[in-house]
């Protein structure tokens, strides 16, 4: 089968590679249909993290499964599915508190599962892992294009916003306008804030933003965003969601929070490598940081019913359609900022 | 009056000083009958944070009340008082809501106010700052050696076991067997905890967390410290409680965080100056960094009806009791690890 493969940075490569098989009991193999490129690729694409050459890359498939082991109880071949971005048991003490990408297996994606920008996945623990759509919306193009950003991006949208202890009423700053900050955005007015401020710096984006429920926008960085910010919420929000993942956003996020307030943070923290992050500002005023990466399983449920029911819709930020050999390409798009985010279908 | 004056690292002197006045209509002046010496004192007294030399310093003052404003009500002359360490002026949106920390008048401790290590200090805020003292404890020696922790470290380790999210049957690391650790020990013994794992490394301080509710203890530090506690907890625990303020202790406390767990902190974080906090772990396992500067005036009513009930007692952390003039050696003492807490009674 042919897959994407990293071939260091800047070099995305579609190679073919053997297709996933089923082995154990549990195991369950998808035709991938859809799929994406998410914005934490870029951090191996541009080089600032490490990544193994000839790692199979992509973790957001959505598919038909084509073959299951003997054990498996909860799909079929022939269902659509998506697999969240975490592999998950579903039977640890961690699945099943719906902490899934805690989960004891560890098992992630790459040779032996296959990468998520490929055209077969393997999961080896498809009860656990999988979440089956509804054969009613299973082969509408408009209702899977607005779920696959459950397989990541807007379940940790959503991640960022529990944490944040958003709830109806609540004044809400998000950090970022990229498609996590967008989810975020969807997953506070879905939340019932009353009032969501979108901080970023590209008035496209912003613009989504607005669409998808921020009440107000900030085109801003750094000392003039924060400022613009209190001022908005007369001294800081007691809901701010970090939702780019860089020290620079983080410390923005602490300066934005209101005292005793919380701040739900879900982008791998990128630049506090060397710095490290600065926590007198969260110690003085008693800021809560909660968050972490997405345990979107858990989420899959409840947020699907409303994405089928109409009332939740992620698919604009999928503002780039590629198949399989226009991943590199997609990526390009991603890293110069000319796509918010990048859906692939590798059998197009 | 005479009280304390830093004159440099490693120098407390005695001196003379001009005796705080009453001034505005909602000062109390205060007779210093009973105060401390704080750990967090010894970070400008070994240098290794910034203090203008010639400041007076202390910050837990409990004593008569000498002469109040014309419009204070709470309190009169001759009654008992506590004065948390953080001064508040119990009417801005913080204070309504309980975090006096956040007071929104930032009034301090220092030359107009006195430091809590002399004769006399004033509060420019009676009524949203003092705690009374009810008349029949008001003058029982015993009793007030057991509520003088209120002013600051009882209140500091009980906001570390809140933040921590302990509860009836938990399990929680306690880390830091120094004066907070102690009370948090006591704070989450408390609030119910099953198992309270205090991790120190002196063995009779760790002996006075088994006096006060510690189940188990562990005498190590580092990577020892951190695998002997997350053997005891099958992985980690779900509640932890940094009660040292350091760099090197949170880091050990995210360590031993079992995943979805929270961490409660209370220090000042030292040592994270330079080298920032790793965030990595608590991204991760979805680890909840909740805490700050203790709001203890929000704790002082509830805690003071168990030490006056006699259920709660953490008098024992005062090792060593010392007059004005001994307050030199009672910083000594502390430096040296020869006393846990120091208790100072300028009039005696």
């Amino acid at each position: 089968m042919r897959a994407a493969v990293y071939r260091g940075p800047g070099e995305i490569e579609i190679e073919e590679v053997p297709r996933p098989q089923v082995e154990s009991p549990t195991d369950a193999v998808i035709r991938v249909t859809h799929t994406a490129i998410c914005g934490s690729d870029l951090w191996f694409y541009r080089g600032l993290s490490d990544r193994e050459v000839g790692s199979r890359v992509g973790h957001e498939p959505m598919g038909i499964v084509e073959e299951v082991g003997e054990a498996v109880t909860s799909v079929e071949p022939g269902d659509r599915v998506i697999a969240p971005f975490a592999i998950s048991c579903g039977e640890c003490e961690f699945c099943r508190k719906g902490l899934y990408t805690s989960c004891e297996e560890e098992a992630s994606w790459g040779e032996a599962n296959g990468g998520g920008q490929g055209e077969y996945v393997k999961t080896p623990f498809a009860d656990g892992h999988l979440v089956r759509v509804p054969d009613r919306h299973a082969d509408d193009e408009d209702t899977l294009r607005s779920l696959l950003p459950l397989t990541d991006v807007l379940g940790t949208g959503h991640h960022a916003a529990v944490s944040a202890g958003v709830d109806a009423g609540d004044t809400v700053v998000v950090i970022g306008d990229g498609a996590v900050g967008l989810s975020g955005v969807l997953a506070a007015q879905r939340l019932g804030a009353e009032r969501i401020i979108a901080m970023g710096h590209h008035e496209d984006r912003l613009a989504l933003a607005e669409d998808f429920g921020a009440t107000e926008t900030i085109a801003a960085r750094g000392e003039t965003a924060v400022e613009r910010a209190r001022e908005l919420t007369y001294g800081g929000a007691n809901h701010v969601m970090e939702c780019v993942g860089a020290g620079s956003a983080m410390d923005t996020a602490i300066d934005v929070a209101r005292d005793g307030g919380t701040i739900g943070y879900v982008g791998v923290p990128h630049g506090v490598e060397e710095a490290g992050l600065d926590i007198h500002g969260l110690f003085r005023g008693n800021v809560t940081l909660q968050g972490g990466v997405a345990p979107v399983r858990d989420y899959a449920e409840e947020l699907m019913a409303d994405v089928v029911g109409g009332t939740l819709d992620p698919a604009p930020i999928f503002t780039k359609t590629v198949d399989l050999d226009g991943v590199p390409e997609g990526y390009r798009a991603m890293d110069d900022r000319e796509a918010i985010k990048v859906l692939v279908k590798p059998w197009d």
